[in-house]
């Protein structure tokens, strides 16, 4: 009775992927093995429904394994419901599974598509060969070993109140924000604060105000959050909130202390106008001061924020001052919003991981955070001065500088010259990584003539060698 | 000339929070101090438009600081637009700043709103106090130490390389699931994944099916991701397919390994049936995986994923398994949706920190991940027959069990009994936490009288005497 399924089992099938060959050697236990194989011919068919499995005690003969194995496996296969036993009435298979099981490929590899360039002027990378790291790591193991079980548990959307205090305590004696802790809120990165502030504000399907240009990074996430955008025009001072007028949005995101990507300051009398109409419309500012710890002619700029707290939700983040793979941001929060807040960031990822907080908690307290940032501040600088002597060098007068003496990149402006997505393809064909301020711009067409170079992460001679690199490029489009 | 101007702002003010009070021990320089303090009163509208400041030798002399000091705090206000100077006349305030500056307050309490319960049946907690923190510790100091300066990078959306071989290496060993290294996408925890999927799958604004009961939390989580619920019905076996019947939705969401909170496994011919219509809708199954390598008579059951990794989208966890401050998980998707996942999650968080990636990534390489999961397994089993032992003692066969015996929880239904708010309240009141099924329903009134219990964290001891107060607290209730 049971002769035709246990053949067709064991190893007659005309489909070898489904032939009972058990692998002594693997790591997939026998039982697993023999559940898995039977599964399938259930799946593909060959193991109709009502056709009754061998007894436990002639499979076991049949492939010379223990009958406690084959019980195992039919036990797998009743419990999901591929097979079932009545009392006296052989194990059958189960009607209703007539579904072509998929068979996975077996290569693997795992892409990287990190395209390497010979000069990479990517904007917002600090420089990691001078990033501390034999610092950070034993500030992540001292704190890891202090941690304690508790730390462990979910501890809350909030942050840890640790780095929750040392963050008000940098923002105070490094920006001169004064902020309560309980004002601040950990992020995964400034983007998931950008992520979460649309759903925050209630404004998935509205509108929101948005600097143009602005990065656009930024701009996709606000897009994927939901929102749709306004375009709101800069010039060398950032946003004109003459453009305002008319315009009724619950948000304007912003970069005032350093514009992306044009680099300008904006002056107190716009300030004071966008935190008019602020309160006005009930609209509250979204400001992102992504790297105004490196300003490198007098102070940091002063942030909107401190303007009003109540209408200003400040974003800030690590990954520009110490390493990208930080995943620890902060933005800071008026009252009202706060419970919001932590339900939203309990229903997207819960909180941060105990383990960096820890660590930057430390870094900050003993101010060797401070230390770092001052010292890069002055390396930032020289690099700043020698992009612009390089470009002295090698362009004449034809171009002049956008914005503030601040930040990790430039904007550039020639007289005579576009450059567009075709030219900037040509470049990263050659090995160049510029960025066309176009790129980032919402309403094409006002931008062509400006260049992006990010320099925090190369060399004074690095940049050189770029910038010359960049002129062999321009001249070797001109003439193709 | 200056004499007015130079009064009020050394001191003459009524407002005591406005007079220049220099604060010769802060944390804050002198500049930052005489910049704020010029601030405020522009701001506020005591220095108005057009007033000159002193000179800085005046102010210099006035204040006992350094003229150079003055210089800068002056700079800074002219950076920012607060005033202006033109050559050979005084620095003037600039006008269009009267703005009501807000002055926050000066307590910082953070408050800690955990309530401490007597007996705590949260579901979903594993039992901190069996993980081994030292182990844990040593391995994220030695992968620490081992990370390079390029691990500090931005290293891509996906997830680091090794930890994605070691879990399609588990998945392999601990469960038989056949995936390919480059199928799965690391998260920050499982609800990340479940936040993100009804964007990737753009169900915003569409309706979903989804479990009913099902996990509060990941009801409001995709609530908050923007897509509308259509519950289906569950039963002792899970999901009921006929519900699904005229009903075209692009997703279901379910729990087929262990139904959270029923903890029923779904039987072949409805995963076959979900299948089938996932195919002929063109639907996809979202798999929340979260805690089946918890079950204690046999094996883990199989995933719906094997069935068809083209249909099937697949939602694991380490938060349960190992704490939940972890803040992993896992994605596994088909092709098709790889680079929309990678655009996304570069618009939501970037990616996750190297450091948790590395260690769980050395924990899982070592076994020593296995290892865990196999003691923990014998200490859950302990628990629950211990907490089955209990609820007899002391409820004698006025309730029944729901569920396979798995997991970190248990659903018991009583005869005679109804478990709503006012119930529920009432124990926490009196330190004990316990949850109604009926608070995890959409659709309410079907499960009233089930009650919720997680037993993971808690010892036999605080489960029995945990079961007896709840004896007590129904008592009490009734009396009232």
């Amino acid at each position: 009775m049971f002769k035709a399924p246990l053949r067709h089992i064991l190893n007659q099938s005309s489909n070898e992927e489904h032939s009972m060959k058990l692998e002594r050697e693997s790591n997939i236990s026998l039982k697993r093995q023999i559940y898995q194989t039977l599964k399938d011919q259930i799946l593909c068919g060959d193991l109709p429904a009502g056709e009754p499995l061998p007894s436990t005690r002639v499979m076991a003969a049949e492939l010379f394994v223990s009958r406690n194995t084959i019980c195992d496996a039919y036990d797998m296969l009743i419990t999901e419901g591929y097979v079932a036993n009545h009392q006296g009435s052989p194990t059958r298979v189960a009607t209703g599974l007539d579904v072509q099981s998929h068979q996975p490929h077996n290569e693997s590899h795992i892409p990287s598509h990190k395209k390497k360039y010979c000069y990479n002027f990517r904007t917002g990378l600090p420089d990691l060969d001078l990033f501390p790291i034999y610092l950070w790591q034993q500030i992540m193991r001292r704190t890891t070993e202090n941690l304690h079980l508790e730390d462990l548990d979910y501890s809350g959307p909030e942050g840890m109140p640790v780095l929750r205090r040392e963050i008000a305590a940098w923002l105070f004696r490094g920006r001169g924000i004064r902020v309560l802790p309980e004002n601040i809120f950990i992020t995964a990165g400034a983007t998931q604060a950008l992520h979460l502030i649309p759903t925050l504000l209630q404004c998935r399907g509205k509108e929101i105000a948005v600097e143009d240009p602005c990065n656009r990074g930024l701009y996709e996430t606000l897009l994927d959050a939901g929102v749709q955008i306004h375009p709101i025009p800069v010039d060398k001072d950032g946003l004109m909130p003459e453009y305002l007028s008319g315009v009724h949005v619950p948000a304007i995101y912003l970069t005032p202390s350093h514009q992306f990507p044009l680099g300008g300051i904006l002056p107190a009398y716009r300030r004071a106008e966008l935190i008019r109409y602020a309160r006005s419309e009930g609209a509250y500012l979204i400001e992102d001061d992504y790297d105004s710890e490196f300003r490198f002619e007098g102070d940091p700029v002063s942030p909107l924020y401190s303007m009003d707290p109540d209408r200003v939700i400040y974003v800030g983040t690590f990954s520009k001052v110490l390493f990208p793979a930080i995943r620890i941001g902060y933005v800071i929060l008026p009252e009202l919003l706060h419970d919001t807040w932590c339900d939203l960031r309990l229903h997207t990822d819960v909180q941060n991981s105990p383990f960096e907080q820890a660590a930057l908690a430390e870094l900050l307290q003993t101010r060797k955070f401070d230390r770092h940032i001052r010292s890069m501040r002055k390396v930032y600088g020289e690099r700043r001065l020698a992009l612009l002597e390089a470009l002295k060098v090698t362009f004449g007068d034809t171009w002049q500088s956008w914005g503030d003496a601040a930040g990790l990149h430039l904007a550039i402006e020639f007289e005579n010259l576009v450059f567009d997505e075709k030219f900037i393809s040509f470049c990263r064909e050659k090995g160049l990584r510029v960025t066309s301020v176009e790129y980032h711009s919402i309403c094409k067409g006002a931008h062509g003539n400006k260049l992006l170079l990010g320099y925090g992460h190369l060399s004074p001679q690095r940049i050189r060698e770029g910038i010359e690199f960049l002129h062999c490029c321009l001249e070797m489009y001109q003439k193709i």
